[in-house]
């Protein structure tokens, strides 16, 4: 296949979001070294922008060298030593995969579960952790991609802050959308994606670490499992020393500069009340159509929005006609939601009216022809 | 700082290379999502180009969602269980880090080692195999990016052939300017990274398992403590399955499709002996300048030179101005080469003639002036 014959798409999936042409812009720059006296201060400039973003002071702030699930993996990683508790509160695909990837560093995981579509009782996690007053990490999901639950963190954060344990936070989908807060919510360690709510190409995800986590990782008894997701290291090329450490995505760079540039531009509140806006726009257009809609009332995601299709309706051919002649991708559901919901982003770029309107009026299109 | 005030240079480090207009167009083209049948089959493109730089057969060929070093983790981390014996070859940083990771997966690392700026004696590391024999890898690497060193490994490979020990390579430096020839040398993980002789930016990092590498994958008994990087999730989404597992990164995706169509048009060969040729006029040219050639002769990378530096001249300051005032970026020594010598490369689009003459001119500049 040849680059050229790509045929663009209106990218309404759970990501990747649609891309500015100033961000493919900003990709296609001439490449620095990454030791370029030019290259670090534009990662300084992007660590101030991350800083915003999140919502956060914390000075180790920086983008991970791979996409959202690495970062995953990096804020576990970096604070999990074998044999520590860690509690995981689950409620869709991406808590599961925190707990997934915590077994695997050979952490002792305890599970928090509520039904997916549903959030975590506040007052179900602050009990698990008043149970394991030992546990080294609780690590929680605060937009779930899988699902359209957004969060409340507020309580937990609270609860987490008055003990030794530190709150890992999923803010994949979240971040640019809708409030993070790191630094309110008592987070520790927080990660994200640019592919979402920032609108910038996957390739780099966002993390945060508080000065709490960073001094549990100074404090480690054993080296970080990671090589290459080692805070411990990367502080050494990110601060004021300089020394290298791995050659970081140059351009991928670029593309979050000026995705976070945007940002800055049109500024936090008037991003989150733009997501907000179609989000609602697209909900209540779903409903008209016989779709019912999946995630709990008042902990609906804006930017995400999963959706049960209308009763006998066969989604995955839809799905599929939708991409081939209308050129829009929505995803499907995953794990036990496959074939029954669709899941639609309105992310970053791509969280304006026209986007709702021109999806309903495909649905419109291949539902009236589905039945017919 | 703002994007538009880069001043572009001319990389002549260690890597990141130079990279063409063309490449750089193929970054910016549409962001498509991850299961876009479109995106999977430009992956399936990628892997049958990467098959050809590689020199290999492989089914599993594929590129990490990293840079090099996560990579390096990526043939390490899916193939050694903690207590497990790891042989490393190590005479330079490269070495050094292999040896580094793999202590961190819980291996026991035999370390032979041989003097930085020369190869490590296939004798002696033959020797050490067989002083190992239930080693479950051998790690060394063909293109010693510290030191411009190329390691033979026909030897190792038809040792390590005869015996169950997996041989792990790092070919970051090698792929696309000298032969690595995967199943020519028995290799059965080899890493790779795209920003040197490919001339694609950092971001990706092309990596390929033998049968016999996923023999062992698949016998396992502890999961691969890396979920990010583990093989065996990976190919659910590589393979007919099309599973997700994480999200790749588009648009670097794009930036490897055009540089391995460029490298198919041109000819391994032909690539091969261009890396070759502008490699010789650069070394004949600093010999004529009063640098000593660092690396072992008969053992010199084309694309990769390391240089001593004249007696008495002070490298940093030098090497600073070459990138202030000519725009050319060379490396410096790292470890125990620090403020030593100098690390060339012509890799990928940056090595040709004009490029060596440029260099050559500015430095003649340079050490006039330093001298007077």
């Amino acid at each position: 296949m040849q680059l050229t014959d790509i045929r663009p798409r209106l990218l309404l999936g759970p990501g990747p979001s649609p891309v500015s042409p100033s961000i493919l812009e900003a990709l296609a720059r001439p490449t620095l070294g990454h030791l370029d006296p030019q290259f670090l201060e534009l990662m300084d400039d992007v660590a101030d922008g991350l800083r915003l973003a999140f919502g956060t002071d914390n000075t180790m702030t920086f983008p991970v060298s791979g996409t959202g699930s690495a970062a995953m993996e990096a804020s576990l990683v970096n604070v999990i030593e074998p044999g520590d508790t860690v509690i995981v509160a689950s409620n869709g695909v991406f808590g599961g995969r925190l707990a997934e990837m915590s077994r695997r560093m050979g952490a002792e995981v305890v599970l928090v579960e509520a039904e997916w579509g549903r959030i975590l009782d506040p007052d179900a996690v602050i009990d698990a952790l008043r149970a394991h007053p030992g546990a080294r990490a609780l690590a929680i999901v605060l937009a779930e991609t899988s699902t359209g639950v957004q969060q409340p963190l507020a309580e937990i954060g609270a609860a987490v802050a008055a003990t030794d344990t530190l709150l890992v936070v999923d803010a994949v989908t979240a971040i640019g959308g809708t409030p993070v807060a790191v630094d309110g919510n008592h987070i520790d360690v927080c990660y994200a994606g640019t592919q979402k709510c920032l609108g910038v190409p996957p390739g780099l995800a966002p993390i945060t670490f508080s000065e709490k986590a960073m001094d549990r990782i100074r404090s480690r008894t054993v080296p970080c499992a990671s090589w290459y997701l080692d805070v411990s290291l990367l502080a050494g090329y990110l601060g004021s020393e300089r020394k290298y450490h791995h050659t970081a995505p140059i351009n991928m760079v670029y593309a979050l500069h000026q995705g976070l540039s945007e940002l800055r531009a049109e500024g936090l509140e008037a991003r989150f009340e733009r997501h907000a806006r179609a989000g609602d726009r697209l909900k209540a257009g779903l409903v008209d159509r016989g779709f019912t809609l999946f995630a709990q009332e008042g902990h609906r995601l804006p930017q995400l929005t999963s959706a049960l299709l209308p009763e006998g309706v066969d989604e995955g051919p839809l799905r599929r006609r939708l991409l081939d002649e209308y050129g829009i991708e929505v995803g499907g559901g995953l794990g036990a939601a496959k074939g029954k919901l669709w899941r639609i982003g309105l992310m970053g770029h791509g969280a304006c009216d026209e986007n709702v309107d021109r999806l309903l009026a495909a649905v419109d299109d291949l539902f009236g022809s589905a039945v017919a």
